[in-house]
């Protein structure tokens, strides 16, 4: 397999959130206590959504589409240092997908009100996935530069260095 | 923004472990105590992982690039019944991306040595991000059908049933 292997994608969905743009969002679902949003999955695929409301929480996964530019360092929202990208969770990566756990609170046909929101609004969807403590828990040893930053994070909001 | 709208990543890397094919693969990395993997990310991404060896934990995203199909309703490896896709972590997906949480031993340059590795050799890696508790746990109420099935992840392994 070559490295110029292209993989493409299409959106499920779009999710909707009081953020119109890229600054002042919560930086991780952890600050987002209260903040609604919504799922709108396309009609296409809601299907897939059977037996999901028995979960709490679920794990999306979206296309950062606000991001113009990837970096492999940046100084991350929670630090004043320079990070190699991939120890931290900054949109502006090579591939821009975003990771959020978010509240699942109900769903009436292909839409999902969810709590917990992080995410600007109109961000294309790409998957969902249950979230399952069996699965998503692990006892770590060492969170490197973020020991001591992630427990600022609940007051944090985002700029727009990432744009 | 239309429904249509492609989506276009390319591999950081590629994915190495112990299973060549979609068979017998353990299907989380809690079934996968004790099995090595490495993760080689291309020399043009190598920059990118400054920092992460502070990490006991990270999350890879890949390309479930095995999968011929997607489906909506499937058959878990852990149930009987039919359930929703976006309600199982099954490789069948509209946009087949997978999530593994894996232990960090060591980075050498741009090989990653890793542990609990549940993922087909030679999968292509979309993302790497830090695992951090104070981001990643998140105390649940339900967890749907999984609530008994996840409990005997531990000796499951897969099928060939999403090929």
């Amino acid at each position: 397999m070559g490295k110029m292997m292209a993989i493409s994608y299409e959106p499920i969905g779009i999710i909707h959130s009081p953020f119109p743009g890229i600054e002042n969002v919560p930086i991780q679902p952890t600050a987002a206590a209260g903040i609604l949003g919504t799922v709108e999955v396309f009609a296409e695929f809601a299907a897939g959504l059977k037996d999901l409301e028995g979960f709490s929480h679920i794990i999306l996964l979206y296309h950062f589409h606000r991001v113009t530019q990837s970096r492999l360092v940046v100084t991350p929202f929670l630090d004043q240092e320079l990070r190699g990208l991939f120890a931290t969770r900054a949109p502006a990566r090579p591939n821009p997908i975003g990771l959020s756990v978010v509240k699942l609170l109900s769903i009436e046909a292909n839409v999902l009100q969810i709590e917990k929101v992080d995410i600007v609004d109109g961000t294309p969807l790409l998957d969902i996935k249950p979230y399952v403590p069996e699965f998503d828990h692990y006892k770590v040893e060492r969170t490197g530069w973020l020991a001591a930053a992630s427990r600022q994070v609940g007051g944090k909001r985002s700029d727009d260095r990432f744009g």
